[in-house]
């Protein structure tokens, strides 16, 4: 089958074309340009340099959040505008799955940690059979970092860092995680879209997807509006 | 410091630019179009998208070979010509430790398989430490397939394949091969510049470049030319 994946939940834009074992096509970019700029450009530009026909893609793998809300917004729409034209389904891969999958085959235990601002990360745990099976140990989430690490530490195994809140919460890192730690390096520590694809295909064939009319984004937090909506209304 | 990376080794073409923890940009693509259609138009797109200085560059990283010898030249042809124009070192990095390089903290061993036809793959085996250092087993080479199935059931340790090789091979992994083992997906197992670069720049704080002009692809083995010349003239 042939997968189109896009991520645009953080700073990094990217694109990609998997098709079975092969990676087709990825454009990638961490550049400080909004994604609207980018992202249709970018699978524009991919399109043309690998003559893709648009039609003979089965399914669109989106990031689905957490992340950048506008981020996501714009990524989110972009697949469900090309699913509904295209008449594809859409596979939502958690954010945080994605950049654990860059890992593949890692041992111990992954953990990608996104800056949620207020001293929170967006973040799960995650690990890789002998056989190379990837398995969610901790579904991603919202939470203090401190949460975080104590659950690593519990686990007790050798951990693997990565993620846009690496040199946010690095102090943080060398002060409460216990167990030996290690950051990913730069071909590896961000968002992918080949591994938002790869990924995808793994989940589709599980039946994970959607109509794009239905899909829509996870921020797993309230935007600053509503919160400060909320607190205004004095419900929180 | 910021290095740019290239690929031509395979089938794939790729163009990343790596600034110490940072992967700016990586565009690869696995497409029969020759790299000379591909490398250059590749990073002149990646160039205006994240509005890359090139005299910004301090290294270009090149995945040196072995590899196809008509994508070997161009890559390097590509990079000797930026490398003079732009006053800035090569690293020539071998395109089986790249390779390699993108199963960064992977247990057990790392084996890349490129078809080297006849029979033959250019291979070399890899480890990672507990802490992500980057072990050469055994330096990359050109050997038949079985030569290199006896020294990983030797070491005894599971084993993960990538490289275009993979598929040729198939039959003979299973045949021949007595120790766990398992097949990278798609987001991993070719060529990326990404890897290239990030591995190169640590070759190149190690003191390992060369002026451009000094720069010469790695074939590993004759062309077929050149073995041609040689049976005829009775020296093989």
């Amino acid at each position: 089958m042939k997968i189109l994946g896009i991520d645009g939940s953080g700073l990094v834009a990217s694109v990609a074309v998997v098709e079975d074992d092969n990676l087709i096509a990825e454009y990638t970019t961490g550049y400080k340009k909004t994604h609207s700029q980018t992202l249709l450009p970018m699978l524009d530009e991919v399109q043309k340099m690998v003559e893709l026909d648009l039609n003979s893609i089965d399914a669109i793998a989106v990031a689905a959040g957490p992340g950048s809300f506008t981020g996501l917004r714009i990524a989110s729409a972009t697949a469900k505008g090309l699913g509904l034209s295209l008449g594809c389904p859409l596979v939502s891969v958690p954010t945080v799955d994605a950049l654990a999958f860059n890992m593949w085959g890692n041992s111990g235990v992954i953990c990608p940690i996104l800056d949620a601002r207020r001293g929170q990360v967006y973040t799960g745990l995650y690990r890789f059979t002998d056989d190379g099976q990837f398995q969610v140990v901790k579904e991603q989430c919202a939470l203090d970092f401190s949460q975080i690490a104590e659950e690593i530490n519990k686990i007790g195994s050798d951990v693997t860092f990565l993620g846009d809140g690496v040199p946010v919460f690095k102090d943080k890192i060398a002060e409460l995680i216990k167990v030996p730690y290690r950051f990913a390096p730069a071909h590896l520590n961000r968002q992918h879209a080949a591994s938002v694809a790869t990924l995808g295909s793994i989940y589709y064939a599980n039946g994970d997807c959607e109509p794009a009319a239905d899909h829509r984004p996870e921020y797993l937090r309230l935007s600053q509006a509503e919160r400060e909506r909320m607190e205004k209304e004095g419900k929180s």
